[in-house]
């Protein structure tokens, strides 16, 4: 744990709003599509996924600078599949964070093809990282184009919309999580992990760790569902039961979701006690997650 | 021009066929969704993007194998442009190619997740080209994205559903259909230029050919909706019309539609003489799209 962490997010979210939105606005490319991607990137967040990357890379005494261009594709990732989630063809939410969602405002058309323009730009963005070499920006795009394509989170996503009205067991929940959630989460980690050369075998706990994390945030997710205050996390409290979701919550108990909670921050706590990263804003993070109110 | 044409058409489109196959059914993903996916992309159609990579390798003496993996991926990319397209919340289109459209056999929501992961995909197979350079892997990355992205496809897209209902004159016509199909066809000659490491000045030449053969694509489409035959182009003679849509032929009529596209023809087999390519496959498909009943 490193104690100017709130020094660290503020920091760090404010490059990368920054840099998100020159990305956007500095396109060739027609105004409305413009504004519908800068909308629903500027609609802001925890920024998670970028702060575990930066944070991978301060770990690693690596400027986290370094990332910033690939934390900007990894967000315009996250934010694509919140934009498609959103579709009334998908989850039909007309609020996210507290704001209409981005078909509300611009049409499902234009929703799709923002989410269409995010998720190509993103890997232009990554490629064309010019202080990184070939070989790293190739590894990169391998990681998030897994993370993000069929077998990781649009699979998830498929798994999402499947298992809606049936009745899922907890396994089944989780593959869903594991998918939607945890993969693009790891991927964030292990793009840090490779611009920063961690060697394999920390590689691999990264992957364990963040796999434990995604599952923490979700877990953290369904608990605020149902405990939460609608003002601070943005939606109707309550809004699983009432849209028949199987959650953590709602497939066991408030209480049992907190003990299955603290089991998973303990797994990924420990991991990052196995790689010497105690001391990280890794750590921060993971305690964020566990610990949020939002 | 090169005499066993249509034997190098049938050799590589089955061999794209068949990688294509693989590729989604060797996916670790919901049988839904690599159904979905292999929906689309089974449904067909001319290959023209992968049938002009594979010219291009094969006119600067580079087995054309060596770009079947990038071949797959402008196809998935060129399919995942084909679904999103049709949906209810763009084109509302049920037919394409005789065939119901994707979303109407598998759901809006399938439809834009078998979209989503084909375009995620195709970036990780460029990605896992193990048979090139991570320079030539990045290089064809770069040119794949740009093309397809906001700058792109996606603002070509943009800009039709903006032109929709509206009267717009033949410079808009034309900048939509540069971005629509123009650019992922310059693309695909760019991407067999960037690996069989064609010289810098010829690239530049390529672009030009590429983008005078998109158009000629797209007005030969216009008039074979005005004069062609259903069955053989897959969808209503006159839809266009039908549809209040603008096209080369509306705006002006049969004859100077024809006029323009002998003229753009023109211009591209000019430049394929100026780079020593009459000689070649690439000479083939001018003459194919130009003169095409479907």
């Amino acid at each position: 744990m490193k104690k100017d962490f709130q020094a660290f997010v503020n920091k760090y979210k404010m490059i990368l709003d920054q840099k998100l939105f020159t990305y956007v606005e500095d396109l060739h490319a027609p105004r409305i599509l413009k504004d519908a991607m800068a909308y629903s990137l500027k609609a802001g967040g925890k920024r998670i996924r970028p702060l575990l990357l930066y944070a991978v890379l301060d770990a690693f005494e690596n400027a986290p600078e370094l990332g910033a261009e690939v934390a900007c594709a990894i967000e315009m990732i996250h934010t694509y599949s919140l934009i498609h989630d959103d579709l009334p063809a998908m989850d039909n939410d007309d609020y996210r964070r507290g704001m209409p969602t981005n078909h509300k405002i611009y049409g499902e058309d234009m929703a799709i093809l923002a989410g269409d323009g995010l998720l190509t730009y993103s890997f232009f963005v990554v490629a064309n990282c010019t202080d990184l070499t070939f070989e790293k920006r190739v590894r990169l795009i391998q990681e998030i184009a897994a993370a993000a394509g069929p077998e990781g989170m649009v699979a998830g996503q498929v798994l999402d919309m499947e298992a809606e009205g049936k009745s899922i067991d907890i396994q089944e929940l989780e593959q869903i999580h594991l998918n939607k959630t945890g993969r693009m989460i790891v991927a964030s980690l292990l793009c840090g992990a490779i611009i920063a050369e961690v060697p394999e075998e920390i590689q691999k706990k990264l992957r364990m760790f963040g796999t434990y994390l995604g599952l923490a945030f979700q877990i953290q997710d369904d608990i605020l569902d149902k405990v939460g205050e609608t003002k601070k996390i943005g939606k109707p409290v309550g809004s699983d039961v009432e849209n028949k979701k199987s959650t953590y919550v709602t497939l066991t108990s408030v209480e049992t979701a907190k003990t299955y909670l603290l089991d998973t921050y303990q797994n990924a706590v420990e991991i990052l006690d196995t790689c010497n990263l105690s001391q990280s804003y890794l750590k921060n993070i993971c305690d964020w997650i566990a610990n949020r109110s939002n």
